[in-house]
């Protein structure tokens, strides 16, 4: 799929990808990294098998678990003394390619070490990783992560499950009071899991310290039958990930011995007194949770990656198949020199490009983060709200790419071999698990008020709307600092520019700033009365504005992964390649403004005038970026060992040949039937 | 679910809906068919087990097809002699209800009796009826329905396969000449066929006469085997729909006898004279496609009802379950009370609505079609049309639906044993089968340029300019056929009033027939130089229009679900029920123009002021129509025994009520601990 010919770069009118150093651009600061984890998953063994049963699937995917662990590399978060290499961006770089071997390897491979055994290394202290955290790398121990509950999901501070202390005989009591309380959904608890860290309300001397995290054996391993006071269903058959044994666990008061919390955020000494080297219950609360981030980076690279391989499965066979006759009456046309076919397709390669460097700018945030490079509590609010923000983006995109690619195949899309459905059935949980999409969407909308308010506390509420309707002259003044975070290109003096051209950088930076700014302003203004409103009054307001809320964020997830792409741009050397992506930039800007068209002209942004040209000017992108369309698949750097789709493999290419010679030589021979039409018989 | 109880109809401004009634109404025509069907399908021996494996779920469905065959009801189409009822429509609104039980039973049925046995039915004659009907209706012959090849989906008139007459033996060389041509997706082929109609291009004399179809016994009944000269392949694991058994299949000069050509449309006299009532090669070819419509109708049919279930899951649990506290410290917010939530969901609900008031029009003309009430070349074409707008606009919004309606009931939407993953892997393929969306959208927007044209074929091109320009003075003036259809309700003079209110119905009206007839005035003066031009320029023409003629199809396909929607209220008697669904007609209405409020400003038909109260109103809508959503799922008439979703059984509440009781009887016990917070202990 890949090709790494060296190409001569070319004149701007006609450029050509240098398909090659394009791949290198793409794979980013953890190319090595990248290239091993692809050779690797070239290893038949670590595939997918189509039409496996559910109970086989899963003891596949244990399988390869041990393979990944075995290799080693996929342990690089942890620390060096057990055998990792404390490289927290590189780790995520490596677990987010598994995606292409199966998803339920990845999301596995994600319960065991990205969320059990860091658990353990993150919450817990160092007689926690010397005892727990050899078994759950080697994958001795196969572990659930039980927070989620079937009554509480969003709302993990909710849940009910409770683990009391007792000083008389130094344990707590973990206890499930009543159905909604069993934790759900977990992977490794319907089969494999033999411990799992459970997060309960710990209750110490009467006071309930809110939600922390306890290491508890779950079943022996010998038999693979639940411990005394465990029990537990099988969440059965779902829409995908079926690779992993998702299930449900309740507890019947069951003691965890008094140093099996995991008490790095809070401790409980054995007279049952309690301390945290965090006062406040809500900031403890979200630090503990603050390690979930790793699942939401993770998700988000390998969202990205699955819409890259829907793109080179649907881009590979829309540039062979043939349907309808067209310019030739004798040639039928080629799907992706159809104009709807590149109008569905394109703008979906040119948002998956945006997101590329959009999650290689998350990754390095990330890793500056949790390396201690960089990690003040700031570095790590812009770490969670840019997650939140491209982790819903991706994920949903993942899913919208890969249903159009499948449509885009037509019925061969439709079959297992070809990989598209199997693809969108695994990643469709991914909008919602980790942080349902939509939640993800409201914190960032918040931090993005939060910002704004702080911004501006000393000026009135009045005073905030007369600096709103002010914009137009001063569209400067305020800049999230989260746009800073991936905005590396200079500002230079206004960015106003109301005679700019589409085309220029500036113009659609103004445009989608000046959208999400405004939106985001007027929300605030909106919202400010909710602080000293009554809590019913409050929540009206918030009611009232939620989607509003949530386009805010979708505004800013928009300008992130813009400013990713123009900045990513400016590491592209050849001229050719860099006209060409600086087209796709283009493209994915423009349609960013055309979905939001309305917004533009009806706050005078856009003349109904530059409004029409928004739409003509993406079709003449779409016409000077079709003839790349392969190179900037190819340019994705997978192998067919990746992407085993059997319309992508050139086979309809071949029945095409095979079809043309046929009538070639019946032609020839004078043997072939002459069209009815042509001979206008009598008819009856 | 559904509940029939009488409830007062009450005031407009507080209004109740009549579940009974409207059930009534939603379930239109052939109401006492669809419930005896909807009584039929409780039975659990017709449901979908989920976890079967693919080789399971085929058997259980072949029996689930012979169930149907017996009990009879199903054969309503066929002749009465032959054991049916002559009754078409009736047919497919029995058949649309298939669904409920297993979506691969519903397309097994249409594979069987919808394409196998119809096209003897409809295709074959007399001595066809005798010979083959009773087999393939009693599925003592299950068929395949052998038109799309490998190389050719959408476009069948270039199939490859051959059936060449040779008058010395009297048959048919049936021959497949390249890999290309193998039959392809045919259900029944890889294992349950025995026998097929095959389509290939007829030649006789050295003439092709183009495509027509042959009946071919495919394997021994006895072994299983393939006949000689047959052979084929299984197309293995799909996306979906996993109890139909789908293969290819290939012909190795296989010999039909002469009187196995079902000869309705074209007929070879012993000697090898071709003969046909039909003097036109095209004419005849899209006159045999003709009885496919009726498989777009029954899609159209099956994914509203599709919509209706999920709906019903959604709305059911976003009404129970609860998550985050609100307005009440103490109490959860019902999932149904976050406006995104409703924002979500309502506008779906609205569509499902318009849809089912449509599916019902398009019914009623198919029934006066094949019954030959009225059966005219235009009423086929506008069957044609209206078919091929709706079977698109159903089953996009089927999977929208259903996707929502997953990631509404976030983790629990993601399990089987909820269905929505289920029945949208089963629904995927409804896009592209039988008619690509795509491919119909097209036809929907050639038939209304065709009908523009016809229209102002007196009128040069300028003439249309003007024409098109001075639209604003006289919008009446063109007024599509197609939307005759539907439309009832009389139009009263100038239907432009530029001060109407959004909520009136003729402002809606307006705002929807104004859009789409622009739309196609516009395309077809920018289209008029493709007629004289060369093969070149008037691809290049089409292909810059593309985009522009999808929209116009998309147009009128709301128009058309309006219009029904608007003339289904007539038939609503009870004030409180009018009146809400009225509000959801509105809330459909406001919302396809929302989607489309940059066309709406850029064209100056709406101002900026006036756009902005779109969604405003939408939002007062969606306020309006919350407290009556679970009265508008229940009065889609489903039992629990259809919907059979563990989350919409009431499980949700019971936890509910389980969880509060325990947490009352803590509290009443004194035992409850105190939050953190309450007491401000020391933190270390």
């Amino acid at each position: 799929m890949s090709t790494t010919t060296d190409r001569k770069p070319s004149a701007v009118d006609s450029p050509t990808v240098d398909v090659g150093a394009l791949e290198t651009v793409l794979l980013g600061r953890w190319a090595e990294i990248r290239r091993h984890a692809r050779t690797l998953l070239l290893d038949p063994r670590l595939h997918r098998v189509e039409g496996q049963s559910m109970a086989e699937h899963r003891e596949t995917v244990l399988g390869q678990l041990r393979i990944l662990a075995q290799e080693g590399d996929v342990l690089r978060a942890f620390p060096t003394a057990l055998g990792g290499a404390d490289d927290h961006g590189g780790s995520l770089a490596r677990f987010e390619e598994t995606v292409v071997a199966d998803p339920s390897l990845q999301i596995k491979a994600g319960v065991q070490w990205g969320l059990f055994a860091s658990a353990i290394l993150h919450l817990g202290t160092a007689d926690h990783h010397e005892r727990f955290l050899p078994g759950a790398m080697s994958v001795d121990v196969p572990g659930a992560f039980a927070m989620t509950e079937t009554g509480h999901g969003s709302d993990v501070a909710s849940i009910a499950t409770t683990a009391t202390y007792d000083p008389a005989t130094q344990t707590f009591d973990l206890h499930t009071p009543f159905r909604g309380a069993w934790k759900d959904y977990l992977g490794n608890a319907a089969v494999h899991g033999t411990a799992a860290v459970v997060f309960a309300q710990l209750v110490t001397r009467g006071v309930n310290h809110g939600v922390h995290a306890f290491y508890v054996p779950l079943r022996d391993p010998a038999t693979g039958r639940f411990l005394p006071g465990i029990g537990g269903e099988d969440d059965g058959l779902k829409g995908g990930l079926n690779g992993i044994d998702n299930g449900r666990l309740h507890f019947t008061h069951v003691g965890v011995p008094r140093g099996d919390l995991l008490d790095r955020y809070g401790h409980v000494a054995p007279d049952g007194t309690y301390s945290s080297p965090i006062a406040s219950p809500g900031r403890r609360f979200f630090t503990m949770l603050g390690t979930l981030v790793q699942g939401r980076v993770s998700l988000d690279g390998a969202a990205v990656n699955t819409s890259k391989l829907a793109l080179i499965i649907a881009v590979t066979y829309g540039n062979q198949r043939r349907q309808f006759a067209g310019e030739h009456a004798t040639d039928e046309v080629v799907l992706l020199d159809y104009a709807e076919h590149q109008r569905r397709l394109l703008p979906l390669l040119a948002q998956t490009y945006a997101q590329t460097f959009a999650h290689e700018r998350l990754l390095e945030k990330f890793d500056a983060v949790f390396s201690g490079r960089s990690d003040t509590d700031e570095d790590r609010q812009d770490l969670e709200t840019i997650a939140a923000a491209l982790k819903p983006t991706s994920t949903w995109h993942a899913l919208t790419t890969l249903q159009t690619a499948r449509e885009a195949c037509g019925g061969a899309g439709f079959l297992a071999e070809n990989r598209l459905v199997g693809l969108r059935a695994d990643l469709d949980v991914y909008a919602t698990f980790e942080g349902d999409n939509t939640v993800l969407l409201q914190l960032v909308a918040k931090r993005l008020l939060g910002d704004f308010s702080r911004q501006f506390k000393d000026i009135d509420a009045g005073g905030v709307a007369r600096m709103v309707a002010e914009r137009a002259a001063d569209a400067a003044l305020y800049r999230t600092p989260l746009v800073r975070v991936v905005q590396t290109l200079a500002d230079g003096g206004d960015r106003r520019r109301s005679a700019g051209k589409l085309q220029d950088t500036e113009t659609q930076r103004e445009l989608l700033t000046d959208r999400m700014e405004t939106m985001v302003a007027e929300v605030a203004t909106a919202l400010r009365p909710a602080a000293k409103a009554s809590r019913a009054e409050a929540t009206r307001l918030f009611t009232t504005h939620q989607h509003a809320l949530l386009e805010c964020a979708r505004a800013h997830a928009d300008l992130l992964q813009w400013e990713a792409f123009t900045a990513g741009l400016e590491s592209v050397e050849d001229p050719g390649t860099k006209q060409v992506l600086t087209w796709l930039r283009d493209l994915f800007g423009l349609i960013v403004v055309e979905r939001n068209l309305a917004w533009y002209l009806i706050n005078g942004r856009l003349s109904a005038g530059r409004a029409r040209t928004v739409t003509s000017y993406i079709d003449r992108l779409l016409t000077r970026l079709r003839p790349h369309a392969q190179d900037l698949v190819d340019a994705f750097g997978y192998a067919p060992g990746h992407v085993r789709a059997a319309i992508a493999s050139g086979a309809e290419g071949d029945r095409q040949a095979e079809a043309r010679e046929y009538l070639r030589r019946l032609r020839a021979s004078g043997a072939e039937a002459v069209p009815e039409k042509a001979v206008r018989p009598a008819a009856g």
